[in-house]
């Protein structure tokens, strides 16, 4: 089991920042990462048609075995997370959004978090549940644009900036000290979003999060694969113009991996 | 045959400006409309994957013998146009380019125009080589953010001028008299649009004189509905949380019609 592959998966290719940090922290794991390119995006959709795509992406990974399936998506882990633990009861998954809000708990002083995401996860209201039974204001703003704009690669410019003085305004007002970027593409304007917010409040990346808690399930369960370099495969449903162009924009070079469309 | 509806199709909710133009001037047609709500957007994905979903498409609205498909889909348009008439020979196909390109034809003065678009419909080549074979000099640019702008409703702020000027920038170097909007959600912008390129630029908007071609193609086949207030009937592949506002956004109150998830 030791030797199965990390399974992967997300709507497009925003979890690609998931699997540069395990890279970082777990080099010797294979991982099987799949993109539905074909069908993204989900966060503009609706919950019944994200529980059915999830239930495919999750099939595709089981064919390789996983023995860990991460929902690198935050939309699926708003809508589906449960939901497909109790569908497929004999697989591991991890999803994105219970390690950030551990963490967001962990380190807010004044118990003021904002939490920023695509229309779909907002309106789950599934951080805000999380975050309130922990005796937390929660503040939220969805932020359509956000994901087209670093697609563009604008991910500190003019237009970028003056997006997210737009988004983030009604925020900064509730005093937040902790945000929560709620999506894999936010962390590309991490620094645009810092000087609107201010040094004063900490910025909290899911992606990150995600890879330090996949390492403490492994070694709890005795799972992690020490030695060796992991070999990373990366499937997509489909192959658009700019999708190698973006990959190799999102990993840099020291990152070797197989693409394959499926 | 007369009785027959009119089938359109689209990736999503654009081509509802072509529904809209249609009943301005053929008030007597049923029109059934397929939008593929679940796998929107088409413009960043590739060939293999717009041909097999137009197929997808078509193979839906047959169900109801339409007298006549319109491809309401840029997308599919640039693509697909070609390979769905020769795969449904029996049907009588019309594609929101041709009528687009005949117009621009007739308007250009000094035979330089512009197109934009998204990032499929420009990289296919079709409104540059439809264009060029009428000895006119073709200057393009995709605009993958106009979409996203539109459907957060900011038709006219400085966010959508700021974009829009990085965008047609280039193409107003080029002295083109003539702009075609190569995307059903384009007109949405087409003030803020026209402020940059200046008024000596026509601005083409494909929705209205794909409409006219509609009617033009009815009358010289007799096959024109004229009696009657023709019934609209949308189908969605999704309903998402923000559809059915979106649909009233963009229809006025007289617009009358029933709504449906498939």
């Amino acid at each position: 089991m030791k030797e199965n592959p990390v399974g992967i998966f997300d709507s497009g290719i925003g979890g690609l920042s998931v699997v540069k940090e395990i890279v970082k922290i777990l080099p010797g794991e294979d991982i099987v990462y799949f993109g539905d390119t074909a069908r993204v995006p989900y966060g503009i959709k609706s919950e019944e048609i994200i529980k059915k795509f999830a239930v495919d992406d999750v099939n595709f990974l089981l064919k390789y075995n996983p023995k860990l399936i991460i929902i690198a998506c935050h939309t699926v882990s708003s809508y589906a997370s449960e939901f497909l633990k109790k569908k497929f009861k004999d697989i591991n998954f991890i999803d994105v959004i219970e390690p950030t809000v551990e963490k967001a708990i962990k380190i807010t002083e004044n118990k003021k978090i904002g939490v920023i995401g695509t229309p779909a996860t907002i309106s789950s209201g599934k951080y805000q549940s999380l975050l309130s039974k922990n005796g937390i204001s929660v503040y939220t703003k969805d932020c359509p644009l956000f994901v087209p704009v670093v697609e563009e690669g604008w991910f500190n410019n003019k237009i970028s900036y003056e997006i997210a003085k737009i988004y983030l305004s009604g925020l900064i007002k509730k005093n937040i000290d902790t945000l929560i970027l709620g999506c894999t593409h936010y962390p590309y304007l991490k620094k645009t979003i810092q000087k609107i917010t201010g040094k004063n409040v900490k910025i909290i990346d899911a992606s990150y999060e995600v890879a330090v808690k996949v390492k403490e399930f492994l070694e709890k369960k005795d799972l992690k694969k020490e030695k060796g370099n992991g070999k990373i495969f990366l499937f997509f449903s489909d192959i658009g113009p700019n999708l190698i162009k973006t990959v190799n924009l999102l990993f840099d070079e020291k990152i070797k991996y197989r693409i394959a469309k499926v």
